[in-house]
């Protein structure tokens, strides 16, 4: 019943000893893109030089974002790459917020991710006198009951509501549909942010109507450290919502050089500036990737490898004092399972440096394994769990500080 | 009298028939940027993972940044690489237009590249009420009295003076120091574009006391298409000013993952999100090789260049019908030289295609020749003269269309 990592060799694995379960941070780099990259900087920058933007460059963005429409079930001309996911948001949070002056309250999770609060904390300072950001709790709640602290905590002054769809600690998955559904009857724009579950889960953003999405594209697409990000918009909200950052690439002619901004038609007014080309061309190989793997395939996968971690989380980890955060019904399931520990930074630091294991360490305790179903393998979850019971067994987690200094 | 290009061998030619005078557009490739790529993708990426975060690309914004402060006349901890030129303009336009409710007249050059106008433009529609753009004309203004027109327009209510150093078309030079100190005496904020200027001719950024400047790194910086651009904030207004765009890369602590926003002190609060690595760890070989030869020797022989091109045109190219958009007087004058033409696009068109000769054309009739002291010869100069006089007496522009069509 274990399907295999048949793509696993369309990737660099240069040391098979590292047992990599951090791809929902920092997707592996494809093979084709280590191809990629280097003709782009060779032939298209240094040979083909200033005519690589009409042969080359200003197709990328619209190109591949139309890819990654395909991926979360959006029309072509509805998704576009562009900026870091932070500034997406910032634009499609203050577009949407613009429309009713009387809802300025913004709606969001205490425990979302980090970036997308301190965004909308920022919104809600700069709009007028009745900005707002209102907060709820997600990350202690039973997923089925999700929604239902967000029906209490919508009133006639919220005009947008931002989530992730994946829980960037507990991968706990959202029901996008139904909230989005809810949302939008109540009055306010759904924003959501899909970082945590593109290109690993399904996502039908067209059909629920929500207003806009913005994810990246360095996990789960595999699109490289810090690549540009994509954002969506519904259709028909395209020619109605306007980009408060009015920049060149975002105007209708931008080679006309007029003095007055006109905005693009359809989702090219979200552009801003000129685009880091290296690093937005290095993102197509890993979405065709997923394309090519097709999602439904992937999901299958995905969930089959985080059901066999919490099996053996319930035999082999559960006795020795991890406790599970992600939940167990799959359909509330991203595709990392995180674990809670009250020793995790130690822990964490003994994978990495006595087992070569990498997951990810959050804040306070909490363990991620990321699962990308692309290239994870069955044989690495069975190292990664032996390593969590070796650690402790072997005390090897004395060794390291007790708590995280620095970044990391 | 004529130095040598010296360091031309630093960079990738792959065909040397081609006269490239466009590098104030795209800037060439450095072939110890063609080195450092592959091995930021394979080694870095591909092998090191997440692992490099800390171990190579946190410091990169800091660390170019103030690579790229020594250029420009500013202190470490001044200067920064982040996001676009349009998206820094937008978060330091505004930033500065925060701090006096009372003065939110923007003023700029109607003349100014167009994603300046833009963004300041939204800015205005964004501000309250009393938001407003004011534009001046600075390119049919003798470059000696640009400094009364701006005089000029200041009033009480202009909170802040957004201008370009190195006009985009004309080549024109403003001159910084004295209008920074007439603008900020008068109480508003001055913010210079510098991406026309940067790496090509002296600037003193922080001896001026401007409050802020912008630019990007692809053109005399080389640093690769649509590579990530660079903000310079006055140091004593660091903690001051607020970012509008609040991301994590901006926050004191992002790793901590606390669920509110706490600014970073110093220039680092002006990041947003997570920055596009393969474009921004390619930037810095070029950044390094103008620090090595060294602004002055660059600004000398860039000069030289421009006064031969003038030389020139008044010799062979005046007779024949172009007129020059460029100051004569040195003091004025950028690293470009722009001619007029009646036909300047099917001229450029021929140029291209029929001499190989890359220039840059801008609507409606200005063909511009941009001079990378790195790595332009004269030779390229004299063959780009011929070529501009060949085309009209072999009346080649005849075969191209009179209007430009579509992008370029």
């Amino acid at each position: 019943m274990r399907d295999e990592a048949i793509y696993r060799d369309r990737f660099v694995v240069s040391d098979p000893s590292i047992i990599y379960l951090d791809g929902n941070s920092l997707g592996r780099l494809p093979k084709r893109t280590a191809e990629l990259v280097p003709q782009v900087l060779q032939q298209q920058w240094g040979s083909e030089l200033i005519g690589s933007w009409n042969k080359h460059w200003l197709a990328l963005s619209t190109r591949i974002g139309d890819k990654i429409g395909r991926i979360i079930g959006a029309s072509a001309g509805t998704t576009i790459v562009c900026d870091s996911t932070s500034v997406n948001l910032y634009k499609l949070a203050k577009g949407f917020l613009h429309r009713d002056r009387s809802r300025q309250v913004i709606l969001t999770d205490r425990s979302n991710f980090p970036t997308d609060q301190y965004i909308l904390q920022g919104l809600a300072l700069d709009a007028s006198q009745d900005g707002e950001l209102r907060r709820i709790c997600l990350d202690d709640v039973p997923p089925e009951y999700a929604i239902d602290r967000i029906a209490d905590a919508l009133s006639d002054d919220v005009g947008l509501v931002s989530l992730s769809h994946v829980h960037y600690k507990s991968g706990m998955a959202l029901d996008l549909a139904r909230i989005t559904r809810l949302v939008q009857d109540r009055g306010a724009a759904m924003l959501w942010d899909i970082s945590h579950s593109v290109g690993a889960m399904p996502i039908d953003i067209e059909k629920s109507g929500a207003y806009g999405a913005v994810g990246c594209t360095y996990k789960y697409l595999n699109g490289g450290p810090g690549a540009p990000a994509f954002l969506y918009v519904r259709s028909d909200l395209q020619d109605v919502v306007c980009n408060p950052i009015q920049g060149w690439f975002g105007a209708a002619r931008p080679f006309d050089f007029g003095e007055d901004y006109s905005p693009a038609t359809g989702v090219q007014r979200f552009l801003v500036g000129t685009p880091p080309i290296l690093s937005m061309a290095a993102i197509e190989p890993g979405v065709d990737l997923v394309l090519e793997a097709g999602i439904s395939w992937l999901r299958s996968r995905s969930l089959g490898m985080t059901e066999y971690l919490i099996e053996q989380y319930d035999v082999r980890l559960l006795p020795r004092g991890y406790r599970l955060q992600t939940p167990r019904d799959p359909i509330y399931r991203g595709s990392h399972v995180s674990l809670q520990h009250e020793h995790a930074w130690p822990i964490t630091q003994a994978l990495i440096h006595e087992h070569m294991v990498i997951p990810d360490f959050r804040q306070p305790d909490t363990i991620r394994f990321g699962i990308t179903p692309l290239y994870t393998t069955y044989d690495e979850l069975d190292r990664a769990v032996d390593a969590l019971v070796n650690v402790l067994e072997q005390r090897q987690h004395l060794h390291y500080p007790r708590e995280r200094q620095g970044v990391t």
